[in-house]
């Protein structure tokens, strides 16, 4: 099926794909294709489908193989997908997450269940997760603590790395997280755990600060994934001042497109601008820009623009 | 498509119907048919499908369709079945409360989503809702603020009422909401507002505290609907201290059904104990009672059976 | 100081006294003397002050310590006194604890402050609490997630036990949390752990179960405290089943009183009109008993009453 | 007493103060001189003390006193001075507010109570402070829902406007929240309702986009005010474009301030380096800078300071 296999190596930007829907709400495929070349072009190492920022819970179960399936015929191999697996069920969790594999997809991420209470429950959880995975498939932690109101300590991460050789990466977005990125490094060391990938998201708010502190990437959906390549690949040769510089000049809209819940009609506004997609439209109820807010978007892109021609 | 329609003048015992599973997870139509005849047996107004405690958020769009149907063919209209349709898109929202009213529902069951966080954004979900919904389809709003973490006031929950005939209902199930329950009732005298039903949840916990304030029944899943029936017709009848000695009766298993996440499981087990189901099965993540948790239950309905003896 | 210290063979009824105000909202002294008399002879083993269900988050400093010094005047040494000393800030809470040891209590209380988020958080926070009290005063741990937010595996709280020589009990209110009892006793025999006493919470809803699951008795503020205690009696004596037929009479009002916000209101008003505070108020925010609310009530004290004459 | 109150013409920045401590926990007299002679240097146009970020929770009622009335010593009536009175019970709450303005404070801060669900509690709860403070102490409103857990409809804050005359001033710190000043400034234009002062918290992260909407400055900690300040002496003269060059050179250290819990710590590390205090001290439970976290800010400041002087 696919060449490409997730592993504790994977490093660079796992681009967190929006999913175009045109304006009647329903899946644009033709804009798939495209946003996945507008990708591709800005050499991103890896994609990552149906996040919480893909619109994952708004899509039936069908529309997410459908739409994962394009995402694949499109990649070609290229670069690794990551497949958001997410589901108030672990039956249908582990359902999608085999058709997944089986359709391509290098690995596939998972988020502690909303409603978890105490870290022995996010440890069951797990563990029932991996029962029904199976030891093939590459999982990928999403640690989204805002989102889920499920709270791991590093204690717990740790367990579950020394427990299942199948856990190979963290997306880190806990809030602050810096100092548990170091924690999750140093003890690893220490012990002698085995060294899992770690990549950040919360859009990319602190990657500078969190690539200092050992991470190996970024996962998250900025609509400049070329800054987030250019500041991983500065930071990989060692010039750390260079790739905060290069996140610096985007930060004003890394910030804009952070605010929760109206950030994603950011995000999708910015690629439809950019030609990525049709149309700019979430989900209902999802936010939509309206006069103002497109505004307040052209000063901070033309400021942008001003900058980089500086 | 169905003689029932769900309106204003609702009453009575809408009980929660279970969702029957194997022990592998999957559906279990046979059982569905017992449940319902069960249900049926013991004189209940109304069912309702795919509730919270229907474990709906674990079931696809296509396995809704499936026990829904069942559901329907069984009860052959002798009551009305309300669905829920509760779903993180409104675009699928909708799509299901179509199908479930073709199939013979009638009405459907709303709560708001998760992540509202002002009134008036839940005024502005439900009125995206209404109107995909278009003005045909019969709606109950669940007030489980428990359970969505989304919180209503009296005059949202008016103000709904003002704008949208077709709420019909509302499952109220706020805690606590004596007081609510009351304020809804004067207001709507007051204001000369349409009245519309009132049914209770959080397992009936104060059901003839709320009958004595002015619900018209219950729409809940205990285990032991006869004993809802028995004492809303007590109550109707006018004979409120003979409608709270019957709920008194079962008063400890009411509040030993009232835990969350095991409080499902133990109901299920009941069920199962009482012929109704084969399996007491809840999809993971779920709560699975311990050798402990039955014999505590052993002795539970043992003491209700001695006191019903009595 | 005191005769009296807390231990981990702590056993029975520990009430949680309210704390009475006059209508104006200033401490009523006259009546605490008149509700410590009421208490002891009900026959309760102990006595809690400064609870959440004591409104000890709007008391001042001061306020608290005038209210611990009369109730200490009053008790004499007959039973232990426990004092609740949460606080947004450890050295407050540290303050407050050693003023109450020196004026006499027999141990203080402590919740894990809002806002802690992992299970690694919260030993650290009790770390430093243990740090700032040294290790001569007794500490009951108040597992209260429903009102906390902050939630603690048995792998915690064990791991507390472990490193905490003074942490002697743990006042139990995780709803569900029949199981943890369960896994708590079976866990300190299995490991040899120190065994801590465990009283329940959470208003005793579910008392008989959790006496037979093997808890140690209660800390709550029932309005009756004589049916807690003849509850603990029988079932200290072996006889599991009439513990459960007198706490089963007294049901309907547990229930009643375990309504969040107005329940507090309502165990106050059925004080005052059992004689033992002069005024039901609590201090605002707080909820009110109205019209319906009263004529509610009387109604189900008329009920219990007839029961206990049956 | 004093020359200064609050009212709806307020503008520019008013500081949030730290609240200086020593290295034992206990309130640092001089460095509040000290920190209070550094922010009016900076030309501060008002200091709001005892606010969150101030600590304020932890600190008794005396020591909230003491703290507020060394400030206003060395103020002087050069400025307005608000303070936070925010406590769980509103009877607390309003001795400290009538206690700071008999001392000389311009008006007081006051934040919806932890627990208040719905925005009829909301109403209900103000109306109750309100009548406590009576007529003629200026009220500024924290909106701060993640702090709260308290969230406000536009209405509902149009409907305290409308009825309380003296709620002068709302810091505004929802988030995201551009579009509610937007509706705010709107509808108070739209219906002629009586224009408040709005100053924005949020640690000033959309400012520029803040104040092109129609805010009337900043009420906020950042540790370099002088950059707020020129900020909003820049956007007052309408050179938006301007005031935002300045802001974004120090994005990445208001950023590094904005993360929870840790960015205090870091807030009054950047204080003590420019010697406006003279130790860093959070009172427990509170985060502290470690190595790593120190050489981490020693790099964004290095780098604040090459931009600055390019």
């Amino acid at each position: 099926m696919t060449s490409q296999t997730l592993d504790e190596t994977a490093k660079g930007v796992f681009v967190i794909s929006a999913t175009p829907f045109t304006d009647d709400g329903s899946l644009d495929l033709e804009s798939t294709d495209r946003l996945i070349d507008f990708y591709l072009e800005r050499s991103v190492h890896g994609i990552t489908v149906l996040g919480m920022m893909g619109e994952a819970p708004k899509l039936t179960h069908e529309e997410s193989i459908l739409f994962l399936g394009r995402v694949l015929a499109r990649v070609k191999n290229r670069v690794p997908v990551v497949a958001g697996v997410s589901n108030p069920g672990i039956g249908n969790l582990a359902k999608l997450a085999h058709q997944a594999m089986d359709l391509g997809a290098a690995g596939v991420m998972v988020a502690p269940a909303a409603g978890l209470k105490t870290e022995d429950q996010i440890f069951a959880y797990f563990s029932q997760v991996f029962t029904l995975l199976g030891p093939k498939i590459p999982v990928c932690f999403q640690d989204y603590p805002q989102n889920t109101t499920v709270f791991s300590s590093v204690a717990t991460l740790n367990r579950l790395v020394d427990n299942f050789p199948q856990l190979v990466m963290l997306k880190h977005e806990d809030f602050p997280g810096l100092r548990k990125v170091t924690q999750l490094r140093q003890q690893a060391e220490r012990d002698g755990r085995r060294r899992i990938s770690i990549l950040v998201g919360n859009g990319g708010l602190y990657f500078p600060q969190e690539l200092r502190r050992g991470v190996d990437g970024a996962m998250t959906g900025f609509a400049f994934p070329e800054m987030l390549v250019e500041t991983f690949n500065r930071a990989t040769a060692g010039d750390f001042d260079g790739a905060e510089n290069v996140f610096d000049t985007y930060l004003p809209l890394v910030r804009h497109e952070y605010q929760p819940g109206i950030g994603l009609a950011i995000r999708k506004e910015i690629l439809r601008r950019r030609g990525a997609i049709a149309c700019a439209a979430t989900r209902a109820p999802g936010a939509r820009l309206d006069r103002d807010d497109h505004a307040e978007l052209d000063i901070l892109l033309h400021r942008l623009d001003a900058r980089l021609r500086a």
